[in-house]
């Protein structure tokens, strides 16, 4: 595990995980747009009766901390395989959108 | 522009964007995370229709490639501001779950 | 119009109309989920930035309410055509889930 | 349970359901699109690696189908519960919708 902790470093690791295991016949963009969509799905069922208030405060128990971590990690995982297998940057694609949103939505003085 | 391009100068980048638009009060977990999942459906949708195929052969079309890029930023924007909000560090939470992963489904010899 | 509004007599009208537009192949099960998917985080999307208080007078705005029923209507588009090709009843399903959670979720005396 | 098998019926048992458990405090219309939209979700799952032929085969395996029944009668049991708390009545704004795409999507002759 000497790879560096960064998305490049990360992706490499999920496509050896992938490659390892045959799995790449399954992960196709769709296929990885649903796991996508599911996972960040998971996430929400944690929130979906909480207050506010109390979602707030949802990394105070160990246990629930410990599956809001491991859902943002799916969906990081799958998020990633995906730009992975399309080519696309996912770091470059967000700094172009905050641009573009500068201009669309200008800041009140 | 001179933020690096990384995960935590992206982190940077979106607070101050909500900050100046005074957007933090809706920033709850509980509605970034349904923020996250209604992006990821939006990144679904653009796959609904399609066979396995065509769904390989997306970013062939500019305009197709620019709704995907697009719609791949509003995900990680969501997620990195899911994370902030709750002190989450979503490229260890990944790095994490692939060591777990790694001894969950030990890869074929 | 003289299709009973019952839930069989709108399944018929969905067939009708995906026929008459040869839409057919594109409605496998793996789609039509996606689709449902799809239609519901549209519904989701209306409330994503509401407080639960502003969530109970959403139908108070007429175009809102339009929204709202809009939405409603095409999660139960693909709901209804999932269970069609799969030859589902819906309505039985349900039935016997609620018998299903009155003994899992027996209520306080 | 000599309720009618039909959706007001099915309203009425999951009305009574909630009220004899306590749980409308909970069923905020925000809370219960987030529920629906996770329920899609669980049903979407089942599907997410299938090739579109398996996923036409899905009821041929006991398991599974049972599996799909049930999480269509969720995905239409928190549908039904948002309708009822605002007062929408679902199958009216289905044919209403119908009637609108077939004016928008007139079909070839």
């Amino acid at each position: 595990m000497t790879e560096p902790l960064d998305v490049a470093g990360l992706q490499r690791r999920l496509t050896e995980f992938a490659a390892a295991r045959a799995w790449q016949p399954y992960h196709t963009p769709k296929n990885l747009s649903s796991a996508l969509s599911v996972e960040a799905s998971e996430l929400l069922e944690i929130f979906q009766w909480l207050t506010p208030e109390e979602s707030a405060r949802v990394m105070d128990d160990d246990g629930t901390a410990a599956r809001v971590r491991d859902e943002v990690a799916d969906v990081l995982a799958y998020l990633l395989q995906f730009c992975e297998v399309l080519g696309i940057d996912p770091l470059a694609a967000l700094d172009a959108k905050i641009d573009r949103n500068e201009r669309r939505f200008p800041a009140p003085e």
